[in-house]
C-alpha cells in the first residue's frame, strides 16, 4: 500500500535502499528501445525468409509469452509449435476456403482490393504457433474471473502480445491469422473442446519490416487520430485542449 | 512475399539497401531492454505514490496502446482517462461489493488467504483508465473478423499490453482490476451497450516494483514450468528433450 511518500522522497533514499534490480529506473535508451519495439512491430504476411528459427530464439519468445499477466496467476495458455510441413500445409487449407467465403461480403472496388491483399504467410513462414487458452485450468482458483469470465482469454492475448514484441526485438516477423475454419483447425491439431485456439501465428525471419501497417499502405483503412479516442472521466466527455496536450506530447 | 533469399544474402546487400529505419537490426542492448520490460512488468495493487502523472507521459503510453495490432486495422478501442476523485471513488464502490461476493466461493485457509490479498489500488492510484472495445466500429470493414468475432476484443487486449509495457519503461505501475460490478461501472461511466469495458486499469508511479508476481509471493499460485506448456505439431504431442532445449535456451 502507498505510504504517502512522493517520488522525490523515494529518490532521496538513494540507490542503496532499492531492494531489487527491478527498482533501478529504465534508462532513456532502454525506454526508447521498448517504444521502438512497440512502434516497429508489424503484422507480417509477406517477406518471410526460409531460414530456420533456432530453438534458443523460439525459447526466449515463448518465455516472454509465459511471463504475460494472467488473471489470478492462472497462466491459462499452451503453445503448439508447428514446424512439420504437412501440418502447416493442412492449416493453410483451413485458411483457403474460409477466406473464399470471407471475400464474398465485399463487392466492386472493395472486393478487388480485398482479393489483392495477402492476408497470411502460412506457406512461407518456417514456424507456426497456435496459442491456446484452457478454460478449465485450475491454476489461480478462479481469482478475478467471477465478474468477467473472459479474462482467461484476455490473459492469453497478453501473452501473445508479449511474444510479438519480443519477436520484433529478435528480428522475427509475426503474423496473426484469424481467417481460418476453426473447426477444421481443431481437428487438424487435435485441440480438445475446453481449449480455445486464441491466436494462430506465422513466425520467421523477414527480408524487411514495412514502415507502416500493410492495410494502411494498401489503402484498406486509415489510422484514427488518437485524440478522437480520448474521453475524460466519463464516456463521450471530451476535452479538445487536454486531448491535444496528450497527443502533442506523444510527439507523433 | 518471400523471394527465397536467406538472411545471409539479405545481410550481404548491406545497410545502404535498407529502406527504412525499421530495418536497422535491434542492438543487443535494445533487445535486452524489451525483455527487461516484459520480465519486470507487474500487476500493481500496492505501492502507488500520490504523484500526478504528467500529460506527456500519459500521452506516450496511450499512443503505445493505439499502436497495438488490430484485426483489419479496426482500432476498436477507446480510452476513458479518469482523474476525477469522485468518479474514482464511485468505481471503488463497484469493486467492494463484487469482491465481497467473489470471496464467498472460498473457505477455510484459502478464504483467509483471499481476504488477506490486496486486489486493487483504486483509491491510491492517481489515474484510472478504462480501455473499451466498440464492437460496432466500422473501421476495417470486418476484415479478419468473420471467422472469429472475438478478434476485436483481442485487439483491444493487445493495446492494453502495449500500454502496460510502455508504462513499465516509464516507471509507472499498472494494475488490471477485473473484480468489478460491470453493470454498475457502465452506469457510472455512461458506457453504451455496444461498447465493452475490456480493461479497467489503475496507473501511477510506485515506491517499488516487486521482484515476483504478488500472487506468487503470497502463496496463492505457483508459476508453471514453460516445458509443461509446449506441444509439438499437435496438441499433447510432447517432446521432452526438445522442450528442454527451448526452456534451457531461454535461460530462466
Amino acid at each position: 500500500m502507498s505510504d504517502g511518500r512522493s517520488r522525490a522522497e523515494i529518490a532521496e533514499r538513494g540507490v542503496n535502499d532499492r531492494r531489487t534490480n527491478s527498482n533501478v529506473p529504465f534508462s532513456g535508451a532502454e525506454r526508447r528501445a521498448v517504444y521502438r519495439a512497440i512502434h516497429e512491430r508489424r503484422d507480417i504476411r509477406s517477406h518471410f525468409l526460409p531460414d530456420q528459427v533456432p530453438p534458443d530464439v523460439l525459447g526466449r519468445i515463448l518465455d516472454a509469452a509465459h511471463h504475460g499477466p494472467s488473471v489470478g496467476f492462472m497462466q491459462p495458455w499452451d503453445f503448439i509449435v508447428i514446424r512439420d510441413p504437412a501440418v502447416r500445409l493442412a492449416v493453410r487449407d483451413c485458411f483457403v476456403e474460409a477466406n473464399r467465403r470471407a471475400a464474398e461480403i465485399y463487392d466492386g472496388e472493395r472486393r478487388a482490393l480485398y482479393d489483392s491483399l495477402k492476408l497470411e504467410g502460412l506457406r512461407e513462414a518456417p514456424v507456426h504457433l497456435c496459442v491456446t487458452c484452457d478454460r478449465l485450468r485450475q491454476k489461480g482458483s478462479g481469482l478475478g474471473r467471477q465478474t468477467d469470465p473472459s479474462t482467461d482469454l484476455y490473459s492469453t492475448v497478453c501473452a501473445v502480445q508479449n511474444l510479438w514484441l519480443a519477436a520484433r526485438a529478435e528480428e522475427l516477423g509475426v503474423g496473426w491469422v484469424s481467417i481460418l475454419d476453426f473447426d477444421a483447425l481443431r481437428k487438424q491439431l487435435g485441440i480438445p473442446s475446453h481449449v480455445v485456439p486464441v491466436a494462430y501465428l506465422c513466425i520467421g525471419y523477414v527480408s524487411e519490416f514495412p514502415a507502416n501497417p500493410t492495410l494502411e499502405s494498401a489503402g484498406w483503412e486509415t489510422r484514427e487520430g488518437l485524440g478522437h479516442l480520448l474521453h475524460f472521466d466519463r464516456w463521450n466527455s471530451r476535452d479538445e485542449s487536454l486531448a491535444a496536450e496528450f497527443v502533442n506530447a506523444a510527439g507523433r
